[in-house]
Protein backbone atom coordinates (compact mmCIF):
# COMPACT_ATOMS: atom_id res chain seq x y z
CA UNK A 1 0.00 0.00 0.00
CA UNK A 2 1.41 3.79 -1.17
CA UNK A 3 0.52 6.40 1.31
CA UNK A 4 -0.39 9.87 -0.78
CA UNK A 5 -0.54 13.11 1.56
CA UNK A 6 -3.39 15.29 0.13
CA UNK A 7 -0.54 17.78 -1.32
CA UNK A 8 1.26 15.07 -3.52
CA UNK A 9 -1.35 14.56 -6.09
CA UNK A 10 -2.59 16.57 -8.96
CA UNK A 11 -6.36 14.75 -8.67
CA UNK A 12 -7.02 16.75 -5.94
CA UNK A 13 -9.80 18.86 -8.53
CA UNK A 14 -11.70 15.54 -9.83
CA UNK A 15 -11.37 14.01 -6.23
CA UNK A 16 -12.98 17.12 -4.62
CA UNK A 17 -15.67 16.50 -6.90
CA UNK A 18 -16.70 12.84 -6.10
CA UNK A 19 -15.98 13.42 -2.11
CA UNK A 20 -19.19 15.97 -2.89
CA UNK A 21 -21.10 13.00 -3.86
CA UNK A 22 -19.61 10.70 -0.65
CA UNK A 23 -20.49 13.68 1.49
CA UNK A 24 -24.19 14.13 -0.21
CA UNK A 25 -24.62 10.42 1.42
CA UNK A 26 -23.63 11.23 4.37
CA UNK A 27 -26.16 13.84 4.77
CA UNK A 28 -28.57 11.40 3.57
CA UNK A 29 -27.53 8.89 6.79
CA UNK A 30 -28.25 12.29 8.94
CA UNK A 31 -31.39 12.72 7.79
CA UNK A 32 -32.02 9.53 9.01
CA UNK A 33 -30.65 10.12 12.37
CA UNK A 34 -27.41 7.66 10.92
CA UNK A 35 -23.85 8.16 11.63
CA UNK A 36 -23.48 10.78 8.68
CA UNK A 37 -21.22 8.97 7.32
CA UNK A 38 -21.01 8.29 2.88
CA UNK A 39 -19.31 6.66 0.24
CA UNK A 40 -19.16 6.55 -3.40
CA UNK A 41 -16.98 4.16 -5.74
CA UNK A 42 -15.75 5.49 -8.92
CA UNK A 43 -14.93 3.96 -12.16
CA UNK A 44 -13.46 5.59 -15.47
CA UNK A 45 -15.21 8.82 -13.89
CA UNK A 46 -18.70 7.25 -13.57
CA UNK A 47 -20.27 6.50 -10.22
CA UNK A 48 -21.20 2.89 -9.65
CA UNK A 49 -21.72 2.56 -6.36
CA UNK A 50 -23.03 4.62 -3.49
CA UNK A 51 -23.82 3.88 0.23
CA UNK A 52 -24.27 5.44 3.57
CA UNK A 53 -24.26 4.52 7.22
CA UNK A 54 -27.66 2.85 7.60
CA UNK A 55 -26.67 0.41 11.03
CA UNK A 56 -29.10 1.85 13.43
CA UNK A 57 -31.95 1.80 10.76
CA UNK A 58 -31.19 -1.98 9.68
CA UNK A 59 -29.66 -3.03 13.17
CA UNK A 60 -26.60 -4.55 11.42
CA UNK A 61 -22.95 -3.60 12.11
CA UNK A 62 -22.14 -4.36 8.71
CA UNK A 63 -24.22 -1.57 6.92
CA UNK A 64 -21.49 0.68 7.08
CA UNK A 65 -21.52 2.81 4.21
CA UNK A 66 -18.56 1.30 1.94
CA UNK A 67 -19.97 -1.93 2.53
CA UNK A 68 -23.25 -0.80 0.39
CA UNK A 69 -21.25 1.32 -1.66
CA UNK A 70 -19.02 -2.17 -2.12
CA UNK A 71 -21.77 -4.40 -2.87
CA UNK A 72 -23.35 -1.88 -5.46
CA UNK A 73 -20.17 -1.45 -7.60
CA UNK A 74 -19.58 -5.23 -7.46
CA UNK A 75 -23.71 -5.11 -8.50
CA UNK A 76 -22.95 -3.11 -11.23
CA UNK A 77 -19.80 -4.72 -12.49
CA UNK A 78 -20.79 -8.04 -12.50
CA UNK A 79 -17.70 -8.77 -10.58
CA UNK A 80 -16.14 -9.41 -7.15
CA UNK A 81 -13.22 -7.28 -8.05
CA UNK A 82 -12.99 -3.55 -8.14
CA UNK A 83 -9.64 -2.99 -10.36
CA UNK A 84 -9.42 0.33 -11.59
CA UNK A 85 -11.73 1.64 -9.02
CA UNK A 86 -11.70 4.57 -6.19
CA UNK A 87 -13.31 4.44 -2.96
CA UNK A 88 -14.48 7.79 -1.71
CA UNK A 89 -15.80 7.54 1.60
CA UNK A 90 -16.06 10.58 4.18
CA UNK A 91 -14.49 9.00 7.40
CA UNK A 92 -11.18 7.02 7.31
CA UNK A 93 -12.79 3.59 6.73
CA UNK A 94 -12.67 0.79 9.55
CA UNK A 95 -10.87 -2.73 9.99
CA UNK A 96 -14.45 -3.93 8.42
CA UNK A 97 -14.39 -1.89 6.13
CA UNK A 98 -10.66 -2.10 5.36
CA UNK A 99 -10.62 -5.78 5.37
CA UNK A 100 -14.03 -5.66 2.45
CA UNK A 101 -11.85 -3.19 0.32
CA UNK A 102 -8.70 -5.77 0.52
CA UNK A 103 -10.88 -8.27 -1.40
CA UNK A 104 -12.09 -6.48 -3.85
CA UNK A 105 -8.62 -5.31 -4.43
CA UNK A 106 -9.81 -1.85 -5.21
CA UNK A 107 -7.34 0.77 -7.13
CA UNK A 108 -7.52 4.18 -5.12
CA UNK A 109 -9.04 4.84 -1.23
CA UNK A 110 -9.97 8.41 -0.83
CA UNK A 111 -10.91 9.66 2.30
CA UNK A 112 -11.69 12.90 4.47
CA UNK A 113 -11.10 12.74 8.00
CA UNK A 114 -9.13 10.70 10.30
CA UNK A 115 -11.14 7.89 12.57
CA UNK A 116 -8.39 7.76 15.33
CA UNK A 117 -9.97 5.27 17.02
CA UNK A 118 -10.83 2.41 14.39
CA UNK A 119 -9.41 3.80 11.80
CA UNK A 120 -7.63 1.03 9.80
CA UNK A 121 -3.97 2.75 9.31
CA UNK A 122 -4.33 2.44 13.62
CA UNK A 123 -4.00 -0.93 13.22
CA UNK A 124 -1.67 -0.97 9.79
CA UNK A 125 -1.39 -0.60 6.13
CA UNK A 126 -0.93 -3.55 5.95
CA UNK A 127 -4.69 -4.56 6.32
CA UNK A 128 -5.12 -3.08 2.87
CA UNK A 129 -4.18 -5.05 -0.46
CA UNK A 130 -0.78 -4.08 -1.61
CA UNK A 131 -2.18 -2.63 -5.11
CA UNK A 132 -4.49 0.16 -3.26
CA UNK A 133 -3.49 3.54 -2.32
CA UNK A 134 -4.65 5.72 -0.19
CA UNK A 135 -5.22 9.09 -0.16
CA UNK A 136 -6.46 11.47 2.50
CA UNK A 137 -7.65 14.80 3.84
CA UNK A 138 -10.04 15.61 0.97
CA UNK A 139 -12.61 17.79 2.26
CA UNK A 140 -11.60 16.57 5.91
CA UNK A 141 -12.87 19.47 7.33
CA UNK A 142 -16.37 19.59 6.44
CA UNK A 143 -16.24 15.31 6.68
CA UNK A 144 -15.33 15.60 10.35
CA UNK A 145 -17.75 18.63 11.54
CA UNK A 146 -20.37 16.42 10.09
CA UNK A 147 -19.49 13.57 12.76
CA UNK A 148 -18.59 15.24 15.63
CA UNK A 149 -21.93 17.94 15.54
CA UNK A 150 -23.78 14.84 15.19
CA UNK A 151 -22.23 13.05 18.33
CA UNK A 152 -22.32 16.43 20.24
CA UNK A 153 -26.17 16.76 19.40
CA UNK A 154 -26.82 13.29 20.34
CA UNK A 155 -24.75 13.75 23.95
CA UNK A 156 -26.79 17.20 24.35
CA UNK A 157 -30.25 15.08 24.31
CA UNK B 1 -9.24 -10.19 23.61
CA UNK B 2 -8.28 -13.48 25.59
CA UNK B 3 -6.67 -16.41 23.45
CA UNK B 4 -7.70 -19.83 24.99
CA UNK B 5 -6.29 -23.39 23.85
CA UNK B 6 -9.25 -26.14 23.11
CA UNK B 7 -7.09 -28.01 25.89
CA UNK B 8 -7.72 -25.33 27.98
CA UNK B 9 -11.46 -25.46 27.97
CA UNK B 10 -14.22 -27.62 29.96
CA UNK B 11 -16.83 -26.18 26.72
CA UNK B 12 -15.43 -28.58 24.47
CA UNK B 13 -18.27 -30.99 24.08
CA UNK B 14 -21.05 -28.25 23.55
CA UNK B 15 -18.57 -26.24 20.94
CA UNK B 16 -18.19 -29.80 19.28
CA UNK B 17 -21.52 -29.59 18.46
CA UNK B 18 -22.44 -26.10 17.27
CA UNK B 19 -18.74 -26.63 15.28
CA UNK B 20 -20.67 -29.08 13.65
CA UNK B 21 -23.48 -26.97 12.17
CA UNK B 22 -20.92 -24.87 11.18
CA UNK B 23 -19.47 -27.40 9.15
CA UNK B 24 -22.86 -28.49 7.77
CA UNK B 25 -23.32 -24.27 6.26
CA UNK B 26 -19.51 -25.11 4.85
CA UNK B 27 -21.21 -28.19 3.20
CA UNK B 28 -23.95 -26.50 1.83
CA UNK B 29 -21.47 -23.80 0.90
CA UNK B 30 -19.47 -26.80 -1.08
CA UNK B 31 -22.63 -28.33 -2.74
CA UNK B 32 -22.54 -24.45 -4.15
CA UNK B 33 -19.35 -24.32 -5.53
CA UNK B 34 -18.48 -22.01 -3.07
CA UNK B 35 -15.30 -21.54 -1.07
CA UNK B 36 -16.27 -24.44 1.80
CA UNK B 37 -16.80 -21.97 5.12
CA UNK B 38 -19.60 -22.10 7.67
CA UNK B 39 -20.54 -20.43 10.75
CA UNK B 40 -23.34 -19.98 13.07
CA UNK B 41 -24.27 -17.86 16.11
CA UNK B 42 -25.61 -19.35 19.38
CA UNK B 43 -27.32 -17.56 22.22
CA UNK B 44 -28.10 -19.72 25.11
CA UNK B 45 -26.96 -23.25 23.48
CA UNK B 46 -29.74 -22.13 20.22
CA UNK B 47 -28.64 -21.26 16.66
CA UNK B 48 -29.77 -17.46 16.09
CA UNK B 49 -28.24 -17.24 12.73
CA UNK B 50 -26.45 -18.83 10.02
CA UNK B 51 -24.46 -18.84 7.14
CA UNK B 52 -22.62 -19.69 4.57
CA UNK B 53 -19.84 -18.35 1.93
CA UNK B 54 -21.52 -17.09 -1.15
CA UNK B 55 -19.33 -14.62 -2.60
CA UNK B 56 -19.47 -16.52 -5.91
CA UNK B 57 -23.31 -16.93 -6.27
CA UNK B 58 -23.52 -12.89 -5.26
CA UNK B 59 -20.49 -11.78 -6.68
CA UNK B 60 -19.91 -9.86 -3.92
CA UNK B 61 -16.93 -10.04 -1.36
CA UNK B 62 -18.79 -9.13 2.02
CA UNK B 63 -21.11 -12.37 1.59
CA UNK B 64 -18.76 -14.26 4.33
CA UNK B 65 -20.38 -17.36 6.09
CA UNK B 66 -19.81 -15.13 9.63
CA UNK B 67 -21.07 -12.08 8.23
CA UNK B 68 -24.14 -13.53 6.80
CA UNK B 69 -24.75 -15.01 10.48
CA UNK B 70 -23.95 -12.07 11.97
CA UNK B 71 -27.00 -10.35 9.90
CA UNK B 72 -28.86 -13.07 10.42
CA UNK B 73 -28.16 -13.30 14.16
CA UNK B 74 -29.09 -9.41 14.82
CA UNK B 75 -32.20 -9.64 12.71
CA UNK B 76 -33.55 -12.26 15.46
CA UNK B 77 -32.20 -10.12 18.59
CA UNK B 78 -33.89 -6.91 17.04
CA UNK B 79 -30.43 -5.31 17.98
CA UNK B 80 -26.68 -4.69 16.81
CA UNK B 81 -25.02 -6.15 19.48
CA UNK B 82 -24.47 -10.11 20.18
CA UNK B 83 -23.38 -9.90 23.85
CA UNK B 84 -23.49 -13.30 25.34
CA UNK B 85 -23.31 -14.96 21.70
CA UNK B 86 -20.52 -17.02 20.24
CA UNK B 87 -19.93 -17.16 16.91
CA UNK B 88 -18.93 -20.86 15.96
CA UNK B 89 -16.41 -20.72 12.27
CA UNK B 90 -15.02 -23.40 10.14
CA UNK B 91 -12.05 -21.11 9.41
CA UNK B 92 -9.88 -18.43 11.35
CA UNK B 93 -12.50 -15.33 10.54
CA UNK B 94 -10.78 -12.64 8.15
CA UNK B 95 -9.52 -8.87 8.92
CA UNK B 96 -12.95 -7.61 7.31
CA UNK B 97 -15.07 -10.56 9.71
CA UNK B 98 -12.90 -9.49 12.41
CA UNK B 99 -13.84 -5.93 12.05
CA UNK B 100 -17.31 -6.89 11.64
CA UNK B 101 -16.97 -9.17 14.81
CA UNK B 102 -15.87 -6.03 16.56
CA UNK B 103 -18.64 -4.11 16.12
CA UNK B 104 -21.19 -6.61 17.71
CA UNK B 105 -19.06 -6.76 21.03
CA UNK B 106 -19.91 -10.96 20.62
CA UNK B 107 -18.61 -12.57 23.60
CA UNK B 108 -16.91 -15.77 21.97
CA UNK B 109 -15.47 -16.50 18.87
CA UNK B 110 -14.86 -20.42 18.54
CA UNK B 111 -13.07 -21.28 15.17
CA UNK B 112 -11.68 -24.44 13.66
CA UNK B 113 -8.71 -24.25 11.62
CA UNK B 114 -6.20 -21.13 10.92
CA UNK B 115 -5.77 -19.16 8.41
CA UNK B 116 -2.38 -18.16 8.07
CA UNK B 117 -2.97 -15.74 5.02
CA UNK B 118 -5.72 -13.83 6.16
CA UNK B 119 -7.07 -14.97 9.28
CA UNK B 120 -7.21 -11.97 11.57
CA UNK B 121 -4.79 -13.02 14.51
CA UNK B 122 -1.93 -12.34 11.53
CA UNK B 123 -2.60 -8.91 12.16
CA UNK B 124 -3.14 -8.55 15.87
CA UNK B 125 -5.72 -9.96 18.43
CA UNK B 126 -6.51 -5.96 18.91
CA UNK B 127 -8.86 -5.89 15.56
CA UNK B 128 -11.20 -7.71 18.16
CA UNK B 129 -13.13 -6.19 20.87
CA UNK B 130 -11.48 -6.39 24.42
CA UNK B 131 -14.74 -8.63 26.01
CA UNK B 132 -14.05 -10.98 23.32
CA UNK B 133 -12.46 -14.15 24.10
CA UNK B 134 -11.36 -16.51 21.56
CA UNK B 135 -10.96 -20.63 21.12
CA UNK B 136 -9.38 -22.13 18.22
CA UNK B 137 -8.81 -25.70 17.02
CA UNK B 138 -12.07 -27.22 17.49
CA UNK B 139 -12.84 -29.60 14.55
CA UNK B 140 -9.92 -28.29 12.64
CA UNK B 141 -8.79 -31.24 10.35
CA UNK B 142 -12.66 -31.46 9.27
CA UNK B 143 -12.65 -27.71 8.48
CA UNK B 144 -9.30 -27.66 6.88
CA UNK B 145 -9.27 -30.39 4.61
CA UNK B 146 -12.75 -29.63 3.28
CA UNK B 147 -10.65 -25.89 1.80
CA UNK B 148 -7.71 -27.78 0.71
CA UNK B 149 -9.36 -30.12 -1.07
CA UNK B 150 -11.59 -27.74 -2.57
CA UNK B 151 -8.69 -25.57 -3.60
CA UNK B 152 -6.75 -28.94 -5.12
CA UNK B 153 -9.84 -29.89 -6.96
CA UNK B 154 -10.05 -25.90 -8.56
CA UNK B 155 -6.48 -26.61 -9.30
CA UNK B 156 -7.29 -29.97 -11.21
CA UNK B 157 -10.02 -28.86 -13.73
Amino acid sequence: MRYINFEDTGDAISDEVFMKEALKEAHIALEQDEVPIGAVIVSKNRIIGRGHNLTERLNDVTAHAEMQAFTAAANYVGGKYLHDCTLYVTIEPCVMCAGAAYWTQISRIVFGARDEKRGFSVFGSQLLHPKTTVISGILAEESATLITSFFRNKRAQ
